[in-house]
C-alpha cells in the first residue's frame, strides 16, 4: 500500500479544470500499488483513478505505458484507459510530477485464488498477448538477466543479513541462469507484474487487469513464468499443479505455445523467481525506516526457485508430455 | 493512514447478503482514519464506507457512535449515517471484526486551513452542539484528565526519549491543568477530534462532518478548544488570530458561549494540546516496527501548549474583551 503524495483540493480542482469531467466530489488516497501514488477520484461524471507517478517510475515510460493500455482496450482486453483532457493530452502533471486519471474497473481482486481465477487469468494472458502483437511502442524489460545481475552487485555485500549464505545461493544461480537462458523465443509485449492484485474479477469472471507499469518486451512465455510463481503457490509454499494446469491450458486454447516455449518454462520460471527474489531483497534492504510500505518477504521466493529447480517434466506443472531439459 | 484487515472477496459477499445494496463492483482500502480499517465500497446502489472496528475501539462504545450519526443526521447535521442491513441492524461482524456500511459523503478535506473553512466549522460544531443535546446515550470522555494522567503513567520513563526533559514538563503540566480544570461549564454531546481531515468541504462550502468515533460527553466548550489547535495554528507553527476568530465568531452565532466557557477557553486549550500530546507521545513510543502508520510528531503538540500558557487576554484568539485568569 501506499500513498507517497498529498494532492491538495487547490491543485486537484485546478487539475481537473483540464478536463470535462466535472467537479472533484471526493478524493481518497487508496491503499493499493506500491510504485505510485493513487487516489479514487469521484467526480461528477463518476468513479476514476488519480495517479500520480512516483520516482520508480521514468517519465520516458509513461507514453509506452498509458498508449499500451488504450492499445488493449480498443483491441478488447479488459483494461482501464486513460482519459484525455480537453486538450487531448492524458499525461500532465499534478504536485510535480506526472499525473493521469485513469478510467476506474470493477471488480475486485481474489483474496483467496482458486484453480478457475487461474484458468481465467490464462486466458487473458494469451488474450494480452495477441492484442499486443501490433503495438508500435518499444520497451525493454529493465528487469530481466542485466538487470538482475545490477541489482544483486547492490544487495550482495548485505544479502546474508536476511539468511546466511544467501549471497552465495544468489551468485550460483545468476550464474546457472544466465547459462541457461532461452533466445529465439516468441517475443512480444508482457505486462511482467500480473499478480493477483492486478487482476479484477466480478463473481468467478475475469473483469480486468490493472497495473502496466512493468510492463514491456520480452519472451511471452516469461510472462507466464511469472503467473505460475505468482498464482501457483499455495500459502504454505506447496506449488499447486491443478492451478498450473488450468492457467497453461486457457492460455494454450488462446494462444499456443511451441515446444521451445515449453521446454523453457523451468528455467523462465526460475528466472521470474530470481527477479522477484531480488527485487525484494533490494527493498528489504533499502526500505526508510517510517515508511509507509511495509516490505514483502524475500525469502517466499527463494522457496519458490528452489522449487522450480527440481522440476524435471512439465508434470510438475500440471502437463503431461515429455521430460524437460534440466534449465 | 491504516489499513488493518484484509477483507476477501467471499466474506464481502457474504457480508453484503444481509444488505439490499447489491453486488460489489469494488473495494478498495483508504488511506484515511488510523483506528478503523476503511474501504471504500461501490455496489450497485453506490459508493459507500465500509468500516471494520479495530481493537482501539471497544465494542461497547459502538451504539453510542452509530447511534450518534443517525440522531445528528435526523437533525439536519450533515455527516454520514450507518446502513441498516435487510434486519433492521447496522452493527454486524466480518472478518471477526464488528463491522458496519456507512453513506459516503462527497466533499473533500482541506489541505490548506482558510479563515473561511475555520469559520464554517465554528457555525458545524455549534450546530452539532445544539442537535445533540436530546441524544440519550452517554459515554464518558475517556481522554478527559483522569486518563492523560493514566496515559502520563504509561510514557512517563520514556518520554525523555523525545525529548530531554519532557517528562518534567509533562508532570507539571498536568498538575498545572488539573488544579485549574474547571467544573459546571455546560455539557452535552461532543466530537472531541475535529481535525480538518474529518471535515468535508465542496468548494468553499463545509458539505459534512465525519469520524464520531472519540465523540462523547464533556463540557462544548473543549471541544471548541480542540478545534482551536486542530484548526488555528500555522504549519510553521504560529497561531493565527484570524482563523480563531473566524471559528469563535461563527460558533457564537449559533451558540451563545456564557462568561464562564469564554474564561475557561486558555486552559481547555492546554488540556487539549497535552490530549493530544500525550496520545501522540504514547503512540511515537509504541508504535511496533514496520506498522503503516507513521507516527504523528508529539513535539508539534508541545508547541502548542505553549503558546496557551501564555495566553493572558482572549485577545490572542481573536475576541476583544477582557483579560482572562490565567489557567
Amino acid at each position: 500500500m501506499a500513498v507517497y503524495t498529498e494532492v491538495s483540493d487547490e491543485d486537484l480542482e485546478a487539475f481537473l479544470a483540464h478536463y470535462a469531467l466535472g467537479a472533484a466530489l471526493s478524493c481518497k488516497g487508496i491503499a493499493e500499488g506500491v510504485e505510485n501514488s493513487n487516489f479514487l477520484l469521484v467526480t461528477e461524471s463518476g468513479p476514476f483513478i488519480l495517479t500520480l507517478y512516483e520516482k520508480r517510475v521514468r517519465d520516458q515510460d509513461l507514453p509506452f505505458f498509458l498508449g499500451l493500455m488504450d492499445h488493449l482496450a480498443a483491441k478488447g482486453v479488459d483494461c482501464p484507459v486513460p482519459v484525455a483532457g480537453r486538450d487531448g493530452r492524458a499525461l500532465r502533471e499534478l504536485c510535480g510530477r506526472p499525473a493521469a486519471i485513469i478510467t476506474f474497473l470493477a471488480g475486485m481482486w481474489p483474496r483467496r485464488v482458486t484453480p478457475g481465477h487461474c484458468g481465467e487469468v490464462g486466458g487473458a494472458l494469451a488474450r494480452l498477448h495477441l492484442a499486443g502483437a501490433d503495438f508500435q511502442l518499444s520497451r525493454n524489460n529493465a528487469l530481466s538477466v542485466a538487470g538482475w545481475h545490477e541489482l544483486f552487485q547492490r544487495c550482495r555485500e548485505r544479502a546474508d543479513e536476511v539468511q546466511p549464505g544467501l549471497a552465495r545461493i544468489l551468485a550460483a544461480e545468476l550464474d546457472a541462469i544466465t547459462a541457461a537462458w532461452p533466445d529465439g523465443l516468441p517475443t512480444g509485449v508482457i505486462h511482467a507484474d500480473l499478480f493477483p492484485d492486478n487482476v479484477f474479477f466480478r463473481a468467478e469472471k475475469l473483469s480486468g487487469l490493472i497495473d502496466f507499469y512493468f510492463a514491456c518486451r520480452d519472451f511471452l512465455a516469461y510472462d507466464i513464468a511469472v503467473c505460475l510463481n505468482a498464482w501457483c503457490f499455495e500459502p504454505d509454499g506447496a506449488f499447486n499443479a491443478t492451478k498450473a494446469r488450468m492457467l497453461l491450458s486457457r492460455y494454450r486454447k488462446v494462444r499456443p505455445l511451441n515446444e521451445a516455449e515449453l521446454e523453457a518454462l523451468p528455467i523462465l520460471a526460475r528466472g521470474s523467481a530470481l527477479r522477484f527474489l531480488l527485487t525484494r531483497l533490494y527493498d528489504w534492504l533499502n526500505h526508510p525506516a517510517g515508511a509507509y510500505v511495509r516490505p514483502k518477504d524475500p525469502l517466499e521466493y527463494l522457496r519458490k526457485l528452489r522449487f522450480h529447480q527440481g522440476v524435471r517434466s512439465l508434470g510438475h506443472y500440471g502437463l503431461d508430455g515429455d521430460p524437460v531439459r534440466a534449465g
